[in-house]
């Protein structure tokens, strides 16, 4: 082992890292991205925009014209908000400001890998619970462990990816109310199911709620996320964002996009929600397919042929799915995203073809 | 307190937010931006290109493409090489992997001021030497602090903003010599010293360089900067970066820049070394200031009369500086950027009139 190495901390080093393999593929759902993408004009609009402003000057140390629209957005403050370079850089931030050696961060499995990556490198303990058989949350077990437990962080992706279960209202009022330690639901998805909890923020001062622009804001490719919570948790979490974070361009974009949500948005939420339904009908008369009816827009499917082959198949097919193999529970399983209806039919066909229909 | 206040760690509680004021001001030289915008023409260009991208697409994984044009601008290979979104971002993921509770960060002072804000988030214990006098690197102290304490992380500001000072190569190589922990040059300023350490990373395996494209590369506003190091701390490092951490339109930019920097980027450099000369002439001549030899494109400048006033009078016309005040040593400095020629003589006119000359 070289000497320099030495300088890396034992849990950082004997972490996998996450990847993920770079297969391309005409019909790509193996990210749950919004499968149509801003018009023209909206987009022709936003680079109009940014031709004028200099580009050789930082951003805002933090995007406050765009705190100002999301809290609008969300219907909280200002000072209740920070935006970030994806969401992802937010869950860094709540973590660094709250985990290190000796202390706890609860996730529900499977779920996504990155809570666990952060956490771990910050040298946490990443103690896990199992989703039912069904693939729901486990609110009983949940809200004991978290009792027992007292964990420093608690994180629920809500609906989760990438079961689509979502965590039921109740139940989260009753963890709320019991855990000493943050409780972080991550509503990347939650325009799918149609459902926020966002209205509980007003009365529980240990809930964080995270948000996206990388899947119904259809602006994965510029990063943005946001993080809503109390005030002064926010004034601490902050201390961990970096300044001028987010991106002159991206601040600007999140912005129209805001702005334009009712007219160009919200009615691709509404298609992907009625695909996600065809799909599922679908996929159910697929001999030896059992789709899991989800809450975002995707959704996990149990074949009883190799999820491995299934995606070999389908990408000979110029169809990419998402493997899932290695995440604890979906030895069986595969995900796709809801595609556009042309994708969705290209993914049905693949299938019957390969289930021997 | 707040009961959910306690859940954030006490390093990050007693830290006092590092921020800056927001104050506009037609001649902005208060944070060493280059001051002059990429060409018109090239701005289009990026914009075009990027009109028929697929915004609602997730970025590459880690931008494989940026990593191939930057390692040939280096003269490196892309496996040495980690993008991210700004240098600060890098400077985190370093530290994260680097550092916890007991662990050592090693800094000069006065510097910037994200490295001990970073590092104490993590837990870490920061210690600092001071310049000399004459605001230059001690090397001899480094050498015998870095011997005797062995830091985990050295960080090493080259040109040091805000000194504007420059460690010797042949100080470095011995500090890389005795120094078990990682030694972090930071050349965000490299270009105005038309120097850089970087051939001393085949040599060097505890050696890591970060750079940005915030200074002469003229794109503050899209949060572009670089590591370099050898491929298994490479591989280390990449462990906490985020996954998708530069958006798509800057990952294009920045290729274009560095496509373009030999025929649009790099005269304004020499534009820029050679005002930084003339406005250090001219500020010597100003009765009560002293400035400070520099080899970034800012410099720190002393003053008999109050920094405070000399910022509020300039603010007056319209003229925005950096305050120092608050950094160690500084109390009678104030910090300018080379900003364009005739920003400059609206500078010194200004001055003049202070002054009272």
């Amino acid at each position: 082992m070289k000497h320099t190495l030495n300088t890396v901390k034992p849990a950082v080093r004997s972490l996998r890292a996450y990847s993920l393999s770079p297969h391309r593929a005409q019909v790509k759902i193996n990210q749950n991205e919004n499968p149509w993408d801003m018009s023209l004009v909206l987009r022709q609009e936003i680079l109009n925009r940014f031709e004028d402003t200099r580009w050789s000057r930082y951003p805002d140390f933090f995007p406050a014209s765009l705190h100002e629209r999301l809290a609008d957005f969300a219907g909280l403050r200002a000072d209740q908000i920070i935006a970030g370079n994806g969401s992802n850089e937010l869950i860094q931030a709540v973590l660094m400001v709250t985990i290190g050696p000796k202390k706890r961060v609860l996730i529900n499995e499977p779920t996504f890998a990155l809570y666990r990556q952060v956490a771990t490198v910050l040298g946490g303990d990443v103690e896990s619970i199992s989703l039912t058989n069904s693939l729901q949350y486990n609110s009983s077990l949940l809200l004991s462990v978290v009792e027992e437990r007292q964990p420093d962080v608690t994180i629920i992706c809500s609906p989760n990816n990438p079961s689509g279960c979502v965590i039921d209202d109740q139940d989260l009022v009753k963890l709320l109310g019991i855990a000493r330690g943050l409780v972080v639901i991550d509503e990347a998805y939650h325009e799918f199911a149609q459902h926020s909890v966002v209205p509980l923020l007003e009365r529980h001062e240990n809930l964080v709620v995270l948000r996206t622009f990388s899947k119904a804001m259809a602006l994965a490719g510029l990063r943005v996320g946001y993080l809503m919570a109390e005030p002064d948790l926010v004034r601490e979490i902050r201390k961990a964002v970096l300044p001028y974070n987010l991106n002159s361009f991206s601040q600007m974009a999140a912005e129209i996009a805001i702005e334009r949500y009712e007219t160009d948005l919200r009615p691709l939420v509404k298609r992907i929600i009625n695909e996600r339904q065809r799909l599922y009908d679908d996929l159910s008369e697929i001999k030896g397919l059992t789709p899991v009816a989800s809450q975002g827009n995707f959704m996990v499917v149990k074949t009883e042929i190799d999820p491995k082959l299934i995606f070999e198949e389908l990408l000979l097919r110029d169809v990419l799915i998402r493997d899932m193999t290695s995440y604890p529970m979906l030895k069986q399983y595969f995900r796709v995203s809801v595609g556009r209806p042309e994708e969705n039919d290209e993914l049905l066909a693949g299938l019957r073809e390969i289930c021997g229909e």
